[in-house]
């Protein structure tokens, strides 16, 4: 980010631009054209997704099982969808037949699923439903804001029309732009809406023009691009490229089955079931008689660690540990167990003989 | 930009946010208490005053004088206004008569000037027109995206109810966060709107919560802020605040004087009367057989120095030199003349002997 600034069409920033699209490519496993960094924060791609490929009187169904998919419903409403929410308790996933008893009932022209639920942890299988969107003529957007380079994720094999992520969670890569990919069914959309996008910074169809007519020259301005933080998101993917994706996903889970394993050992309950948890995102039910945001932020003043609170249904009742890219290291699960088990004890949390062995070890 | 990252809802964060609110209602003359940094460029700052500010129906008068204008209309309507375009020739402003009569005819919810239009380098008075606005009920919108720090702007002497601006212009501040602010008369109108704010990411009744409410974990979340694009505009504002608003202003004048006398000298004809002229940003008339699009190629491969080609109506027909923040300087002023001599000279245009004779000293 320290790189001379250039301006937003000069063939170099061009250059660079068409950089990210490839390595993006790579992280969600897709060979979609139109796979870019929006020039906001995650979001912003979010709403890019809502925004573009849904029409006034659509037809939106959205699985709300944690904070992202209820926040995917707000923003259906404002662009005039019909919003269905398919709800669980927080925590949970759909399953497959739920997913298509759903999408039977309410016949959406879109489909909206939370592959990695920042708020609670969870993680959707994504099985079959691809070809059940495709069966019943819906599109089907993936948030992956926590779960992109993270854990597996094949955006083309699971038949996902569109998605979006963040940076600052497993890219490791400082906010400030966010991946998003259409394929081909969702550009086709976009391409024939008969209604404008509402929203024009986010306007896709003026984006693509930017982004893919011919040469330097020829492009036509839209917005200027936040040159600093696609210098940052090339470096960031390019860093995943030399890891592996396979490889950083095993690294991933690898480091969060040891740190399950000693939270267990410590006597913490999780909130996700071992088979649905994903490993970027650890929720820790707080203990009986423990303020949580006393040890979120002895955490924070003591050990400089951010440790996230519950947010919406699980406010008071969680903490929420990220172990994301960089920070998906077993050093830093031993740090963080430390820091844990301190607070805790603050609080007068009092850990089982066996446990205070353990944790001496 | 390369401090280590921290957290959103971090107290240092907030901290910071409140130093950059403080540094922005002193670049921009006001003592709003909204006075923030929105979470993208430019355009996305421009689009949170027009999404805010306008419920469907609304009745929005434009200065269109170049691209700026034409683009608030273009958002405008996306939001359900009823959009009036006020028309002046690229290069021109607005009397206050111009403005009282349109106001007076079309009787606007909303009015936007552009005080600095970014695509002509004209800058528009403002003397008189917040009254006029006050006296007919009516909102006043600036675009200041290349006159704040750079040119005289006083938001509550000129009684401007909205303003927006770039980090990229004269704050020399890399792009990716951009500034906003809402006096009282805005803010009233925005909480007591009958719509919701078609837009999600940019609903600044939601970042207002964020913002302002109680302390650290009180706050309610919106979304991610792009926490090192508010490292680099705090240091930015800084930077402005030690230089001090007038020196900076009598700056941007000084340089940009020297660099019209100069060009005038080379027998180059400017497009914007004295008057009106931005200092910021000059826009050059391309000599007749002169090919514009080889001269800013040529000087950005040979010079590195990236100068504007004319947008829209000037499309061909202009240079644009942009002299802000650090390149508001006379060194930078004698090597841009350098350039530009060379490159023109490349496409035949010839100096008259006494304009070389000068160009030698």
């Amino acid at each position: 980010m320290s790189l001379p600034q250039v301006g937003h069409l000069d063939p170099y920033f061009l250059e660079l631009m068409e950089d990210i699209k490839s390595l993006l490519r790579y992280s969600f496993q897709t060979t979609n054209d139109f796979t870019i960094p929006v020039s906001g924060t995650g979001s912003a791609a979010m709403e890019a997704c809502v925004c573009n490929l849904i029409e006034p009187g659509d037809v939106f169904l959205v699985g709300c099982n944690g904070y992202f998919g209820y926040r995917l419903v707000e923003m259906g409403k404002r662009y005039g969808a019909v919003t269905q929410a398919m709800v669980k308790p927080w925590g949970e996933v759909f399953s497959y037949e739920e997913v298509k008893a759903a999408v039977e009932k309410h016949k959406p022209a879109v489909l909206a699923l939370i592959h990695a639920e920042t708020s609670t942890g969870a993680c959707q299988p994504f099985e079959g439903i691809g070809e059940l969107c495709r069966k019943h003529n819906c599109l089907l957007i993936a948030d992956c804001v926590t779960s992109i380079s993270g854990v597996p994720l094949f955006l083309d094999k699971w038949g996902i029309d569109a998605a979006y992520a963040g940076t600052q969670k497993a890219l490791s890569c400082p906010p400030g732009v966010a991946p998003l990919s259409f394929n081909k069914r969702a550009m086709q959309k976009l391409m024939s809406r008969k209604t404008a996008v509402a929203n024009w910074y986010l306007d896709m169809r003026m984006i693509a023009a930017y982004l893919t007519e011919g040469g330097g020259g020829a492009r036509s301005y839209h917005h200027t691009a936040p040159i600093s933080m696609c210098y940052a998101l090339r470096e960031a993917l390019e860093i995943v490229r030399e890891e592996g994706l396979e490889s950083r996903w095993r690294r991933h889970q690898q480091v969060a089955e040891g740190f399950w394993k000693e939270l267990e050992a410590m006597g913490l309950e999780l909130l996700v079931d071992h088979k649905h948890r994903l490993p970027t995102l650890t929720t820790i039910k707080v203990p009986a008689g423990v303020d949580p945001k006393q040890v979120t932020s002895y955490i924070l003043s003591k050990y400089q660690i951010e440790i996230g609170n519950g947010l919406g249904e699980l406010a008071g009742k969680c903490f929420r540990v990220g172990l994301m890219g960089v920070n998906a290291r077993s050093d830093i699960v031993l740090t963080i167990l430390a820091a844990l088990r301190d607070a805790l004890e603050q609080q007068g949390y009092q850990l089982k003989p066996k446990q205070k062995m353990r944790a001496a070890l």
